[in-house]
């Protein structure tokens, strides 16, 4: 059985190109006794696989390795106890359409799900992101004002609708008009500023005359310096990506941060995901009340094949997505 | 009543200079009821005033103001029912030979204590810094490598021998070889890099392999991009200050932290010594008892004269400090 497979062929440099990946093609053998095969539904496509190939996200991606995210997939034989054909399962797979596994590492999902989906978005470490780096850095409260450095992002549409749930006022940074619509009117953020247009700084030093409390930070560069320059005496900074960084080849500078951090007494924090996996329980449970009671809303770019990766990874870098990016396996 | 006191006459434009100040004379009228007559002991000096002379330290320091910082008196005379003439007191003074008070924000000190500075110093504001901006920030533990910036200033020396006494591994970096002789003889560091001999981030990287764990940072600026950029993960970065920006005409640049922070999950936090002040006596206790046990070495730099406070305050961005400054009003 022949059976398609995304390659990283070689690490960019700066912005990553689809001439990086390659598509290939490998031979799958029949499963034996302790295998399951599984058929790839979703992939996760996140800004953190490009930190992963310059090696700021552990464990590195090297040219030649096949490339691998969160993925959401359907069991279509099994010769292992613990799983049957049709179960849906994610895990940490690989970019094929088909795989092999002895079932580490998979987590079983409810195949009558409304949105299978939503396990990689708002449901999955995206939506839990959010939820635990505000619940423990960010920690917004009623009357506070917030910003969102990417804002129409995948785990940032999730973290300004928690902040407007908690009562703060909430302000998305995004890079359109079109996002700027996206946040306000589907999304319930009260202000957005198109950075493509308008200088970040003084607009948020307009917009919020008392200074930001709780800073939702997944871009850095120089949006974030506008963002932080204005914030308010024991301020919150999450810094849960740093999207701007990530094309670097050689060591960006800025204004320096530690002034400001003494004498407004910020908190800035790095957040990993991973380090909450005992704790996701909790956090889906929250997220899923949300959701059922109609105060979560959910987006996602859906780009079909997994042809597409390259294309749908690329496009991270170049604003494509509004909420979580995904590929859907056809 | 001649009265001697001292005026910042102008904001310094960069570094400090004696010529910024002026000492001028004030005619003191006699007490009437209610109030206290002081006559200043010690006076502490410390790099934050100058924070308070740009603006970054709130209330600022403008043009024309009386200096005025923490410092210990004793009462030559009162018509206070709460106050007895002999009593010696802690506050934040006017830079004064004598003053005049109702008493406000006064605190009373065993005149029996064996050394009234250190109520300046290692049991005041300085000590306390190190005690509970380690305690609720850097979080130091037995094994783990603690770095201290500015290690043979005020609470630097504190915080660095609070390291030890915590079981940490301690490096501090300082601006001579006599300091370095200090902080590893007198004060027990385990390695001392000076700066102005050594590549710090090289030598952080050679000595501490597994990398940092706290950073304990006073300085700011190209030392501390160089203890950073060694933080292990999960690292905590208290900034306690930033000496290196406080003399700063224009925005410094330097490396961004934001990737480093994210990639590293490193906690950077601003510590205000003033948010404290409802557990001092915890902090005050806890010092003691180390200083009784022999387990704490205050040092402190004494320089003779209220006329010298210009010059003293000076002398803190050449360095010219082992440990807590303090003036001794004669």
């Amino acid at each position: 059985m022949k059976n398609r497979l995304i390659k990283l062929v070689s690490v960019p440099a700066g912005k990553p190109k689809v001439t990086d990946f390659s598509m290939e093609q490998e031979q799958l053998a029949p499963i034996v006794d302790g295998e399951i095969l599984l058929k790839t539904l979703y992939i996760s496509v996140d800004p953190y696989l490009r930190a992963k190939m310059s090696g700021g996200h552990q464990p590195p991606l090297q040219a030649g390795d096949i490339m691998y995210s969160r993925a959401a997939a359907e069991i279509i034989e099994s010769q292992h106890t613990g799983f049957q054909k049709g179960d849906y399962v994610l895990g940490f797979l690989e970019w094929k359409d088909y795989l092999i596994t002895d079932g580490a590492g998979l987590t079983k999902i409810d195949k009558n799900a409304p949105s299978l989906s939503a396990y990689l978005g708002v449901l999955g470490s995206t939506g839990l992101s959010a939820y635990f780096a505000l619940r423990d850095i960010g920690k917004p409260k009623a009357g506070e004002t917030m910003v969102v450095s990417g804002a129409a992002g995948a785990v940032d549409t999730i973290a300004g609708q928690i902040g407007t749930l908690m009562g703060c006022r909430v302000i998305g940074i995004v890079g359109s008009e079109e996002k700027a619509s996206f946040v306000k009117d589907d999304l319930g953020f009260d202000y957005a500023i198109n950075y493509r247009t308008a200088n970040v700084a003084e607009e948020i030093s307009t917009i919020c005359p008392d200074g930001v409390n709780v800073y939702f930070d997944n871009v850095g560069g120089i949006i974030s310096d506008g963002v932080i320059t204005n914030m308010n005496d024991y301020g919150r900074v999450v810094v849960c990506g740093s999207i701007a960084s990530y094309n670097d080849t050689k060591v960006d500078f800025g204004p320096r941060l530690l002034p400001l951090i003494v004498f407004k007494k910020l908190l800035v924090q790095g957040f990993l995901i991973a380090d909450y996996k005992y704790e996701f329980a909790e956090g889906i449970t929250k997220l899923q009340g949300w959701l059922a009671e109609g105060k979560l809303h959910h987006a996602e770019t859906v780009i079909e094949g997994l042809e597409s990766l390259p294309e749908a990874f690329v496009g991270l870098f170049e604003g494509k997505n509004e909420g979580k990016m995904v590929v859907k396996a056809i």
